[in-house]
C-alpha cells in the first residue's frame, strides 16, 4: 500500500545557493501545487557529487511525514539518455535521476520503481540541462497535489542504478561542520565492538562525549544509527586529519 | 487586468546567511500575512551588486505561481530619498528599491509602476538601513493578504531608473557553481548562429552536454532561454579562465 | 496572559548547510504538526558559539507573529546533564538548551521558565547527539499544533544559566556582511552622545549614512535600535580593522 500524498514536497539537490536555481525549484513546485508546503532538506551538495547526495538521501530518508514527495538533483549526466526514476515506499515517495542518487531508497524492501514517461505526462522538457525544474519539480507538484498517482507517472523500470558504497560500510562517509566523522557502520553491526581504529590509532567506543575528557576522542553511535568518531568539544576532523573515504576498522573485545 | 494575489510571496535579496537579516524579512511578511506562504528566491547576491541582482530578477521573473508578490532588495543607496516602487505585470507584483534592480520587470509590456507612498500607507520606517523590514516586507504582506490593491500603495512613478544592461547581451551576464557561463545573448538572436567567440577560441552552437566530448567546451541554449558556454562534465570558468563582464561574440554560419 | 499558538515554528541554529542537520529539523516538526509553517531564523551560526548565537536570539524575537515557537540550538554541552528549556513571554515560545543561549528571553519581564520533562512528554531521545531532532523539534510541533499548552511542558526551573554579556554593552557584537559593527549600546542610552571612539578614532553619531560623504564613517541608530558603526557604502570592518569583541566608547557633547 502506497501512502497518502502529504502534501509536502522536500527538496535535495547540488544547486548551491548562489545560483537562481533553487528559488526556481521551490517556485515551480508551487506552480504545480500551490497550497504545497516546500521543505528544503539541502542544496549544498558538492556539485555532481552523487555519492555524497545518496548519503544526505540515506540520512533524511525518515525525516518528513508519511506521504512526502522527495526531489533530489544530483545529475552530473544531464542532458543524455538517463532515465527519469520515481520510486514509492510505504513511506514516500522520491523523484531523481537513475544514477544511484536514490540507492538508499531502492534498498528499502518492497520498494517501488517506475521510469517517468515524459510523453504521457505531456511534460517537454524546455532545456535539456535543468531537469529539476523541467521535470521532476512539476511531477513532484502533480503527486502531492494527487493530480497523479504513483502508477501513472510511467512504467516500472527494472535495473535502476545502484551505487555498491553501501556494501562498504567500513569508511568515512561524511564529515559534519562540527568535524565528526560519520562511518557506514550501522549500530546493529557494533555487537561486541570496545572501539574503532582510524589513522594509526584506536578509539573507544562511549555512549556519550561526557564519557570522554574535553578534548579525547571517541567512537559513539550518532543521530543516524550510524558509529561516528567525534573528539568531545573539538573537531575529530582535526584530530586526526582525516576526511572522507578514510578507512575506520571495528575493534572486537578481546582486541581493544 | 492585474492577477489575483496568490498568497504566496518570494524573498530576493543580497542579506547573505549569516545575519538576522533574511530570518527577520521572512518572519515581518508573516507578521502581516500570517497565512502567506514565505519561499526563499535567494539571499546570497553578492552585498550591493545591483547587476548581479537584476540578473536573479530576470531569471525568476516567472518561476512562481501567477498572482505571487516579489520581495527584492540589493539597495546600496539605502537612507537616500530614492523611492520604494512597486510594479505590477500580468503575471505579479514586485517590490525594491528604484535603483535598476527591478529592470527586467519594468521591460515587460504593460508593466506598471508605482511609488508606494509611506505616509498613506502608515508606514513608518523604524530604520534608515532596513527598508526590507520597514517598508517592502510589510507591503508585501498586506498585498498578498488583500488588505491593500496594487493601486492604493501609491501614486504612478513616471522615470523608474533601469540599467542599460539589458542593452548589451554580448557579455557573460553569471557564472554559475557549475562553471557555466551564461551570457546575455537570448534564444530568438540566434538564427544561423553556428558558435560563440570568447577569450580568443571559437566554441561550437550544439543542443546538449551529450554532444561534445567529455571535457569539451560547447555553447548551448541553456534553462534560462539564453546562450551558455559550458564544458562537457567540466567547468567553462575554470577552462577558459573568464568570469562575468567578458565578451562574447556571436559567429554566423559563414563564419565558423 | 501566555499567547495562543500562531501555527509557525521558526528555527535558529549553528547546523550550517552542507550537513543534513537543518533538513531534519524542518522535517521533524512537520511530523508533529503537518499544518505547521516552518521558519528559518538561520542556521549559520558559528558552530557553537552560543554568545553569538544570543545575539541572534535578541535581534529576531519580536519578528515573527504573536504565538510563534522559536526552535533555537547552538549546544556546545549536548548529551551532558543540562536542562531542554521552554520560555514564554507575552510574544512567543522558545526552546533551548540551559547554556545562556536564550538569556535575551529569559531577560523580557515575566518571562516564565519550565524545563522539559521527557519522561512525562514521552520523548525518550534516540541519540546522545541531535536533540534538535530529538527533543526541541518534536516539542515544539506539539506546542504550535496545540498538542501541549506550555505548563504541561515540565516543572518551572529556577535559575537558569544567562550571559553577563548583556552587561557590558560598549563591545562590538556582531559584523555583518556588509560590514557594518554592530554595538550592544541600545538607542535610550545615547541621550546626549554625539559620538563614538573605537580604535583609536572618533566616529560621528549621524541619523543615516547620506549624511556622511561616500566612503567616510558613521555611528548610527541600526535596525536592532543598537548603536552601530558604519562606513557609507563601505565597510566598517575593513575601514576600522576590528572584530567582534572590540571596545566602542560612547562620545557625550561636551567630549566630541
Amino acid at each position: 500500500m502506497l501512502p497518502r500524498p502529504s502534501g509536502i514536497v522536500s527538496l535535495l539537490t547540488d544547486y548551491g545557493s548562489r545560483d537562481p536555481y533553487a528559488g526556481i525549484l521551490r517556485g515551480t513546485v508551487l506552480q504545480k501545487a500551490p497550497k504545497a508546503t516546500v521543505v528544503d532538506l539541502g542544496h549544498d551538495i558538492t556539485p555532481c557529487d552523487v555519492e555524497e547526495g545518496a548519503f544526505h538521501v540515506l540520512t533524511t530518508m525518515h525525516s518528513l511525514p508519511v506521504g512526502t514527495v522527495h526531489v533530489c538533483v544530483v545529475d552530473p549526466a544531464v542532458g543524455t539518455a538517463q532515465a527519469h526514476l520515481a520510486v514509492a515506499t510505504g513511506h514516500g515517495y522520491w523523484l531523481g535521476p537513475d544514477n544511484g542518487l536514490l540507492s538508499p531508497v531502492l534498498a528499502v524492501p518492497g520498494a517501488e520503481v517506475r521510469r517517468l514517461d515524459l510523453e504521457h505526462l505531456q511534460l517537454r522538457p524546455a532545456s535539456r540541462t535543468f531537469h529539476g525544474r523541467d521535470v521532476y519539480a512539476p511531477v513532484a507538484g502533480w503527486l502531492a497535489a494527487g493530480r497523479y498517482g504513483f502508477s501513472a507517472l510511467g512504467p516500472r523500470h527494472e535495473a535502476p542504478v545502484r551505487l555498491v558504497h553501501g556494501g562498504e560500510p567500513g569508511r568515512v562517509l561524511h564529515v559534519d561542520r562540527f568535524g565528526n566523522l560519520i562511518t557506514g557502520w550501522p549500530a546493529e553491526r557494533l555487537d561486541g565492538v570496545v572501539g574503532v581504529r582510524l589513522g594509526g590509532q584506536r578509539v573507544p567506543l562511549r555512549s556519550t562525549f561526557a564519557e570522554v575528557a574535553v578534548g579525547a576522542p571517541l567512537a559513539l553511535i550518532g543521530s543516524f544509527g550510524l558509529l561516528e568518531v567525534a573528539v568531545h568539544r573539538g573537531s575529530a576532523a582535526a584530530h586526526f586529519g582525516i576526511g572522507r573515504g578514510a578507512a575506520v576498522e571495528l575493534l572486537q573485545g578481546g582486541m581493544a
